[in-house]
């Protein structure tokens, strides 16, 4: 691609490293900022740079967080024996969402992923385990919530393989065919899953 | 959405104001940043409000340029007498990357379009008149190349009224069924104008 201009390209550069933007969308987004009011541009900069210098996590369950302790975790109206353990707050926000679901949570900060370079030691799990030995927290249950996928599954099977012995339940969330979706769509895996792992009908 | 921090809220709101974004990937974009190393995301808002504060125009065909003519303006290898009109520097860019075109550009920046509040005044429509008149310029041809939409039609229609009566050639890229497109497919009035518009088999 050829630019007409040194800021144009630097621009295009930039916002084309986000993930699943290209040179095109890039340049679409750029071209936009410039018709726009200066204005504009600099509220969407500000607010980025602020987050990103002043983002904090919360210090007991590690999600996203304005305060020391995130509103979940402060929150007397919520199970404190449940901790629900989620890869990164897009996870905690699903969750939410659904309204199914009041206990807390740890939040890893990713998946082992060795292709990637994330080994345990950059997740939250050592942590996850003082959080359960410490009596003071009362953890009765931790239901592993990740990805069913190859890097969500290697994190699920390490995590038990560290917490096992300790006198708390380790649950997982089911899986099986998606609500809604068509049996005949659904991959052998997932509908072997779901029959090998089924329920009683109520 | 809750968010469980002010600053992604604030950060997601900004980036889903681009077109094309919605709140769900503007989230997944913030929360990009938030993981990544604190320079990529300051040398992202540098690069973004440096193109804003900074960016210029070609005096005389109006395309961003980091000069006050820009390139295409001064090359001495392009033919001055021929003028492309189009709506912006995306369409600049995409005819330079077919490398078939080797004339000038003038940049509209938009095109007339009464429900966005886009009348003739805004566009570039009397420096290309001005353009067009002044005998230094010796331009003796003009290319229509906006888009067969609506608001293209109509501002196409519009300089073609101001400048019919001018010495100059007017011209119009041609438009028909889409190389590689099934005829099956295109629609009636695009598959009724080629036919109409049929030219001799060469």
């Amino acid at each position: 691609m050829e630019f007409p201009s040194k800021l144009i390209e630097e621009a295009v550069n930039q916002v084309s490293k986000l993930p699943g933007i290209g040179k095109k969308t890039a340049l679409r987004l750029v071209l936009h900022l410039v018709k726009e009011k200066q204005e504009n541009t600099f509220a969407l900069t500000e607010a980025l740079s602020n987050l990103r210098a002043n983002i904090r996590y919360c210090n007991k369950c590690h999600n996203i967080s304005d305060a020391e302790i995130c509103s979940i975790c402060l929150s007397h109206r919520r199970d404190q024996t449940l901790v629900c353990v989620v890869e990164d707050t897009k996870d905690v926000m699903a969750i939410e969402n659904t309204a199914q679901y009041n206990g807390q949570y740890h939040v890893l900060g990713g998946v082992i992923s060795p292709i990637n370079g994330v080994g345990p030691s950059e997740l939250k799990i050592e942590s996850l385990v003082k959080r359960i030995t410490d009596p003071a927290n009362e953890v009765k249950e931790v239901i592993l919530a990740l990805s069913p996928t190859m890097e969500g599954d290697t994190t699920s099977f390490y995590i038990h393989k560290k917490i096992k012995e300790l006198p708390v339940k380790i649950s997982v969330i089911s899986r099986g065919v998606p609500i809604g979706g068509d049996l005949e769509y659904a991959d052998e895996i997932t509908l072997g899953r779901s029959i090998s792992g089924r329920t009683l009908f109520s």
